[in-house]
C-alpha cells in the first residue's frame, strides 16, 4: 500500500538484484526507515528481533533469508543448517516453518548451481501468493461492504468501520486482511473513516494501524478499546472487521484480546461484525474454538509498561502501575460464531459455521 | 482505610488542630506524599489541580476550604468570596456545589466569631456523613457477596471480582462505593481476589486502585481493559462492582467509558453484574440514561499519549501514535439497566429498576 503517495510492499528485492529490503517495523510508527538484509543472518536478526512481524511477512522473509543463504553457499549442508537457524527465530510460528519446508523440498530436487536463482524465483513466487490471497480477501469483501454502504439513508457522507489490532499491510507482504477490505473500500470510493481500537496492551492498534491509514491517507480516528461500545451505542459504527490468528472448523474466530467484547457490542447494537482471514489459518482439527483453543499467557510487563515517544523524542516505556504489583496478561481471546456476522476468504465470503467454511473449502470435508 | 497497615482517610484535620491534611493524589501510585492545606488558597489549589479528586472528596475539601478562610476572615464578605474562589476550582462538579451551599447556608445564620467553630464542625459532620453513606453501601453488598461465595463449589479457595475505573476511597472521604463492598467483603473473610481494569485512557484502575488494594493487602491483578471478556468466558469472574457517577430514574448507569463492555461480557456468561451508588447521585429527572445523558468528549491527547514512571524515575508522558494522529475520546458510555444485576446503595440493595430505586427512595414519588 502507499507511504506517502508512494506504493510500497512489506518486503521487496533490492534494486541490486539480490539484497531483500524490509521496512524496518521496530521503528514504526516513529520512523520510517528502509533496511536491506545482505545475508541470512542479517534475515534472521529481523525475525527475532520483530523488525519484520505477522505470520505471512516472518514466512516470506525465512525464505529470502534462505536465498541469500544460497548465494553464500548452495551446498546441501548449508540449506540445512540455513533452514534451522532461520526456523530458531521464532519457533512457534506456523508460517516460518511452512515457508522453510516449501523452500527446502524444491531446493533439495536441484543441484547446487541453479538453487540460487530457484531460491529466489520461489520466493518471489511466496510473496506474490500471500498479496493475491489478501488481495482476493478484499475483493470477495467488498461487496458486502458496498451493499452496507448503500443500506445507508441518502445523504449519509461516512461509513464507519471499527478494526481491532493490525491485521494490516504491515503483517502480510501487501494489503494486509481485515485492513485489504478497508483499502479496496477506500479505493472504490467509498467514504470510508475508521475507529481504530488501540489495542492494549502492545498498540498495535495505535501505532501501526494508525500509521498504515494515515500513510495511504484514509480518514480515521485512534480511540481506547473501551470506546467501541458506546460508539456502536450511538449508531457511530456501520460495521466491524477484525482478523483471527486461528479459526476453529466451528467458525470461534481466535484474535487479540478484546475482539470477544467489540463482537458483543457489535450483537447488542445490531451491527454486522465480519473477520477476515487466509484458508491456511483454519484449524480443521479444532472443532470448538471457545472451549479449545489455549490462549498464550504473556510477560506482565506489557501490562504494567507503555512504551512510546517520550518528551525528548526519543523511545521510551513508562510504568503506570504502582510498583510492585501484580498483572495478568492474556493474548488473545475467542469468539464465538454465533456473534460473527460472516467471514471474508480469499475464496469467497461464508458464515461462521463449520458449513459455511467447507462450503468454500470443500477438500476439507470428512 | 489502611496504607501500609495505618489507617487513613482521604482528608483529616491535622494534630495542630486547624489546617487540613490530604494525601497529595497527583504523586499516586508512584509517591505517597501528605500534604498540609494552611489556607483557602492552599484547598482551591488543591482541587483545581486535582490533589483531590473524586465528586466527595472534592466537596468536603471545599467544605474544609471555606472553615480555613473563616479562620483568616470571618466577614460576610469573605464568606460569600471564598464560595466564590472555591466553587470557581471545578465548575462542573455538583458535590462542590452542594457542599459550599450547606456551608454557606448555615454559617450565615450565625454571627461572625461563633463562624470558625461552626465551619469546621460542618466540615468535619459532611465527611463523617460521605463515611456513613460509603459504609452502608459496602454493608448492604455484604449480604449478596457473602452469598455468591457460599454458592460456589465446596473447596473453592478465591472469589474474584472485577472492578473497572476507581470507585474507592480516595474518590471519596473514606471507604469508596464500589471499592467500599471489596474491602468489607474482604475484611469479613471473604478470600478476595479482585481483577483491576487498568481503565484507558487515565488508567485510575492501574494507578489509583491498584495503589489503594496493595496498601491495603488485598489480592489483584491489574489487566487491561480488553481481558475481562476472556475471563468471563472462562469462569474466572464471580462478580463484577463498578461505581456509577449518575444514575438514571430507569435505573441505566452512566460510568467510565468501557463499563458497558463489561456488563455486556457479564451478562453473556450469566456473571452478576452490580453498581456501587450513594443516593444523591441518582438523577431522577432523567428518565432514559442510554438516549438521554450527554457523554462528555475530552482532550485526544489523553488518548494519545500515556503518563507514568519513567526508566529514570521521574514521571513522563510517552505518544503511543504516529505523529499528528487524529483520535477521539469519550469519556463515559452509559450501561442500560437490563445488563445491570443489581444497585447497593446506601440504603440497600435493589433491582435496576425505576421501581426498584423507589422502593428505597419513596419520597422520590411524583
Amino acid at each position: 500500500m502507499k507511504v506517502d503517495g508512494i506504493p510500497y510492499r512489506s518486503i521487496w528485492l533490492n534494486e541490486n538484484g539480490w539484497a531483500v529490503d524490509i521496512i524496518d517495523q521496530t521503528r514504526l510508527p516513529h520512523e520510517f526507515m528502509v533496511k536491506s538484509l545482505g545475508s541470512m543472518q542479517d534475515a534472521a536478526e529481523a525475525i527475532s528481533v520483530m523488525r519484520v512481524r505477522g505470520a505471512p511477512l516472518i514466512g516470506a522473509t525465512a525464505a529470502y533469508g534462505l536465498a541469500l543463504a544460497m548465494r553464500e553457499d548452495s551446498s546441501d549442508e548449508n540449506l540445512v543448517n540455513a533452514a534451522e537457524t532461520l526456523l530458531a527465530t521464532r519457533p512457534t510460528a506456523v508460517n516460518l516453518r511452512w515457508a522453510l519446508a516449501r523452500m527446502q523440498q524444491v531446493l533439495t530436487t536441484v543441484p547446487g548451481e541453479q538453487r540460487v536463482a530457484m531460491a529466489y524465483a520461489l520466493a518471489a513466487k511466496i510473496c506474490d501468493e500471500d498479496v493475491a490471497i489478501n488481495h482476493a480477501i478484499g475483493r470477495h469483501a467488498l461487496d458486502v461492504i458496498r451493499n452496507l454502504w448503500q443500506q445507508k439513508p441518502t445523504g449519509s457522507e461516512t461509513f464507519h468501520i471499527l478494526t481491532h489490532c493490525n491485521a494490516g499491510w504491515l503483517a502480510t507482504v501487501d494489503w494486509g486482511t481485515a485492513l485489504s477490505v478497508i483499502y479496496q473500500a477506500f479505493d472504490d470510493g467509498i467514504p470510508v473513516h475508521v475507529w481504530v481500537d488501540e489495542t492494549r496492551p502492545r498498540n498495535q492498534g495505535a501505532a501501526l494501524t494508525a500509521w498504515e491509514l494515515k500513510s495511504h491517507g484514509i480518514p480515521h480516528d485512534v480511540i481506547v478499546d473501551n470506546a467501541g461500545g458506546h460508539l456502536m451505542q450511538h449508531g457511530l459504527v456501520d460495521v466491524c472487521i477484525t482478523g483471527t490468528d486461528r479459526t476453529a472448523r466451528n467458525g470461534d474466530v481466535c484474535n487479540k484480546i478484546g475482539t470477544y467484547l467489540k463482537a458483543l457490542a457489535a450483537c447488542d447494537n445490531e451491527v454486522p461484525f465480519y473477520v477476515a482471514l487466509p484458508g491456511p489459518t483454519i484449524d480443521w482439527q479444532m472443532t470448538d474454538g471457545v472451549n479449545g483453543i489455549p490462549i498464550e499467557q504473556r510477560d506482565a510487563e506489557e501490562v504494567t509498561h507503555v512504551a512510546g515517544k517520550n518528551s525528548e523524542g526519543r523511545v521510551d516505556s513508562v510504568q503506570i502501575t504502582p510498583d510492585g504489583v501484580s498483572a495478568c496478561n492474556y493474548a488473545f481471546d475467542v469468539t464465538p460464531a454465533r456473534l460473527v456476522t460472516g467471514l471474508f476468504t480469499e475464496r469467497g465470503v461464508c458464515k461462521a459455521s463449520e458449513e459455511g467454511l467447507l462450503g468454500l473449502y470443500p477438500e476439507e470435508m470428512e
